[in-house]
């Protein structure tokens, strides 16, 4: 199973929503599919150009080793040749950092990513969930 | 002057409408702003998996050059080794076929560019006009 | 859904057989799934080296683009700079002949697909087609 | 000496049968030939799409620098850049850490390699070791 564009534009806006609420900085947030293919993006006013490829680099390393941000991040403090190796392999694609979050579906299988990116790594997540909250999914950061 | 985010769903929205209304297959459609970085992107449920390449191809080239998909394309039949050179330069980014359209300001000014793909290059087109007409847009196909 | 190894497997094995009893030239076959992903891939002894990048170019193109061989070949007959243009989107790994058969489910949906090289174009899909077959998949060549 | 398909096929599915009697995480494995190109591959349903390319990448190194994966990796804790700079030789497609393993003809000449992902570096070892005693060969791992 993937994400539909219906539960992509929910987890999209609901991030947003979010950001603005906390008075988080301008955010951009990609939704890609259990292959690692965007299904959407946005990126708010005034964020930077760029925000589109980071994004996409920390969902897409989420999906393409089914491991989420965090792990990622982990696993890139422990043995950074490991990672710079990975980003050789995709092509240079994967941003090892928090805001890179796996969706699983009830059975635990992945569905696909969201990336945020914009304010501190940390808050990219608080964002990041409330979004995939609102639509009722399930998510590993 | 840019396009906001806005701006950018309205197109996206009402493009993809269009194409619902005129049964076209599932479309893809992406927003690029004045400096060709994405702005917004939503890929209809049903559509390949690699529709983002191409939509952003088809709108990329278009902010890159300062020319629509139409002009490229009439350039790539008339010299087809002048768009293969132009995608070395542009790291292969450039799809140069309809779908690829301009969004200009009162003052002619390149504010973005949409990028369609999914049914024929005309219909790409057809529904892209629905959305930047619906976004009080002016147009360069 | 997308395709079990299981399924990946019997297609495999079943092309190969079909490839040694017409007395095929050694043949090389991958199956991708629904994102275009390698699942499984067997190459027959005496094969060129570089047969998997062949064959996975026939089937990588098929998903990422929703349409088989046979029609990318089509399109690249009509319009060569278009399937150029495509291969500088997907990283130079489309080969747009046929050999590369989507296999979609009983809604109609592309669960993967499979490439296969060796002999001539026309063989090639005869003996994908058994494969599929055998699986009790449905494929558009 | 090359390896067979028959032997790699034996490699690949003793490997994954000692995945599941030990409970790994879902397997990929990969066989490649003396000369570094694909010979066989199998993904477990449930590992990531991006297995094929990590699989790749620990067993294309160990053939290309003769130096399987243990040895690569003390290499790029002791020298990270010289690691660093073979993958740019070799287009960021050696991953050098456990997993990739040497196989060896009597004489000791390189008949080609394994690459096995999915659970922690060392059990990926144990899985390997597994299929390549099953099919009589002799590995460095």
């Amino acid at each position: 199973m993937t994400l539909s564009l219906d539960q992509a534009r929910t987890i999209i806006r609901k991030t947003l929503e979010k950001g603005r609420a906390e008075n988080f900085k301008p955010l951009s947030v990609v939704v890609l599919d259990a292959g690692g293919h965007v299904q959407a993006f946005e990126r708010e006013d005034g964020a930077s150009p760029g925000r589109f490829g980071i994004a996409h680099g920390k969902a897409y390393g989420s999906v393409m080793l089914g491991m989420a941000g965090t792990a990622q991040m982990a696993r890139a403090d422990a043995q950074a040749y490991f990672m710079t190796a990975v980003n050789g392999v995709f092509g240079g694609q994967v941003v090892p950092v928090p805001g890179g979050i796996l969706i699983r579906d009830a059975d635990g299988a992945v569905m696909g990513a969201v990336g945020v990116t914009g304010d501190t790594s940390d808050n990219d997540v608080i964002a990041a969930m409330a979004g995939i909250d609102a639509a009722g999914l399930s998510a590993e950061v």
